[in-house]
């Protein structure tokens, strides 16, 4: 590799400069902090592990994603972490093993080996909370409620909230005993909203009356007013399918009181992680941007392959964009330059002022207190009557 | 892989639970505040990169350490990072491109392929902090004084300090004209402080005279006595080992002035990181642990592979290490019980009372008032006289 390339980095891995690693910091104390006040608790998770443990619950879709290397100390391969979900999951069901629910929260980078469709990014900081040993709408309610109280620490404007609940599909396709083609086929044109494809698929399921339900699903998309056309729509729908409707109800009234200038967005046929996820499904949305900008949903089966299968619902955002799409200012610190010098008393003047939370850069030798400003300072230490003070550069 | 090992991690990778990860992440803020007041600005740079990038500067040693992989874009190896030194050098060389001195800091994970000497982990929170664009003793006083005030922020009781400069030995070699197999022989036994090879290997170099000296650095370690004792044997030795000297002078007295509660002790056959430090080596020690707590030097030539070299001083410590060594307690938040009710005016007492800081954690369905105390709480909100107030738990 000549020279004059070695500073190149592969595509979609960025490095973090000090303005924006100064937004990010801050952002992450806030958010760590606003995690804290709610009783989640920080863990940190290795970057790498056995491939066959991060390819477990959610991380089920991740293979391609997973970049995969060989441990020479064991022979085995290993995978770099494209998603820490499935960690914290098994922190809740091995390590910790509370029968208690817990509150468990993240931050850590996310490599991919390809960007995520509408992204170029291959690496991620990933941010997230986790409430795992409850299986009711309350957890639901309070990791959504989380999500937008993270989306509103950062200042990020105009954010709207697309819920689903996988229940409803999942239940109508049961009752529909279609062969595992057919339903391959039938998820695939509802995510397009292909009706006409739909309607061909369930011709004749369930005397009709089923088939007319999955049909809906592909309308069943809107404002509130969703909920009351799919109670008349799914009228004598599968239990399971009535419960998810009752839960998105119940949700969805909590939502609106807690954050009223939130708008609420349904879609009872998306399927978003549908292979992983269990129940309530949610993404907020700005203005501008076709990916999310933070996700999750419930997944209950989660602890299962570490032995212990909890009720888990979580959410997850990324650092960068967070701080990209928001208002985090840092403002920049204010320095005070010390000059060059042998002259006693400023050794300990700076350390005092250092102390006070200040920012003191000191001169290197050849360094003229007109380099001052260049290192952003406003303000620097001065010898007056003997004693070292601050003031202004230009004073 | 059986469901009842999935939870199994890699030899030497470790995750972090919540009581460690707080008290890291309390250490993490701190320390980074200590930076900031100094000057220092945080970068984030990647985990992943061009695998010839990662092994430049610092990095030369790096290859047997760093796992590798085949990036799916662009066909070409990828390294995981093993350290970040070079990745800022990288930074300062390339992106910023300042003529002025730079100060950058950093904290992150890096993973090694095998466990350093002396140590069991592969995965590290590497933290540390480097100064650009000067050459001079200031900077590395300046450097060794920040790391020194990183173990004290940390608490860290005991500390020693080890001294050396890699131009003392660099300067004699030169002198001495050894074929490439003998100074290979030389620098193993010196190492090793085997001084019956060092003589045999030098026997008749520099009519006797180089030869004493290289013999007599394996005996100049000690107290700062060894400088007496290395200008006495080290006169007539050539111009950059009595600079070297002169530098070792200069910096320790800084540092006894600033920090006289600190030992120091020098080593001047200590060539730890001789294959890319230039100049000043230093490891801080506490007792009961073979590994340096921290440790860094000058390696002048950092840049070059990026185009541009830099003189560079730095240093680096593990944030694992450091919270297990010190004291760094994060003490447990005393967190606020919220009991299940629809009882109006809950919700905003509980958001009123996390936007004050304090932690509350929210009763779920099912959940008694007698499971507060699990949840590390000592107080609960109590709805009297028609309003909701903090009491403690068992009033």
């Amino acid at each position: 590799m000549p020279t004059v390339d070695r500073w190149l980095l592969p595509d979609g891995i960025d490095e973090v400069l000090p303005a924006e690693a100064a937004r990010i910091e801050s952002a992450r104390r806030r958010l760590l902090d606003l995690f804290s006040a709610w009783g989640y608790d920080l863990v940190i998770t290795p970057h790498i592990e056995y491939l066959e443990s991060l390819l477990t619950g959610t991380g089920h879709d991740l293979q391609l994603q997973t970049f995969q290397v060989i441990d020479q100390l064991s022979g085995r391969m290993l995978g770099l972490r494209a998603d820490i979900t499935p960690q914290v999951a098994r922190i809740d069901a091995h390590t910790l093993k509370r029968d208690e629910p817990s509150r468990l929260c993240y931050c850590g980078s996310v490599l991919h080996t390809r960007p995520r469709p509408l992204s170029t990014a291959r690496s991620l900081i990933q941010l997230g909370a986790e409430l795992y040993g409850d299986a009711s709408s309350a957890s639901d309610i309070e990791i959504i409620s989380l999500m937008l109280e993270t989306l509103a620490v950062c200042g990020v404007p105009d954010v709207h909230l697309d819920i689903g609940h996988v229940g409803i599909y999942r239940g109508l396709v049961q009752a529909a005993g279609l062969d595992e083609a057919t339903e391959q086929a039938l998820f695939d044109a509802l995510q397009r909203k292909a009706l006409d494809e739909v309607q061909t698929l369930v011709a004749g399921v369930g005397q009709g009356q089923i088939a007319a339900m999955l049909c809906s699903l592909v309308d069943l998309a809107g404002d509130r007013s969703v909920l009351d056309r799919a109670h008349a729509l799914l009228d004598g729908a599968p239990e399971m399918v009535l419960a998810a409707l009752d839960d998105l109800a119940e949700v969805s009234a909590a939502l609106q009181s807690a954050y009223p200038h939130i708008p609420l967005y349904f879609d009872l046929g998306e399927l978003r992680g549908y292979h992983y996820h269990t129940g309530m499904v949610f993404a907020a949305f700005v203005p501008g941007a076709g990916q999310s900008i933070a996700q999750g949903g419930r997944y209950d089966e989660i602890g299962r392959d570490f032995g212990r299968a909890r009720p888990a619902t979580g959410f997850s955002t990324d650092m960068r964009l967070l701080v990209e799409r928001g208002h985090c200012e840092s403002p920049a610190p204010e320095s005070i330059w010390a000059p060059q010098t042998t002259q006693p008393g400023l050794l300990q003047a700076i350390r005092e002022l250092r102390a006070r939370g200040e920012r003191v850069i000191a001169a290197l030798p050849g360094q003229p207190d007109s380099a001052a400003a260049m290192h952003g300072c406003t303000r620097m230490l001065r010898l007056i009557d003997g004693h070292w003070q601050v003031r202004e550069l230009n004073s």
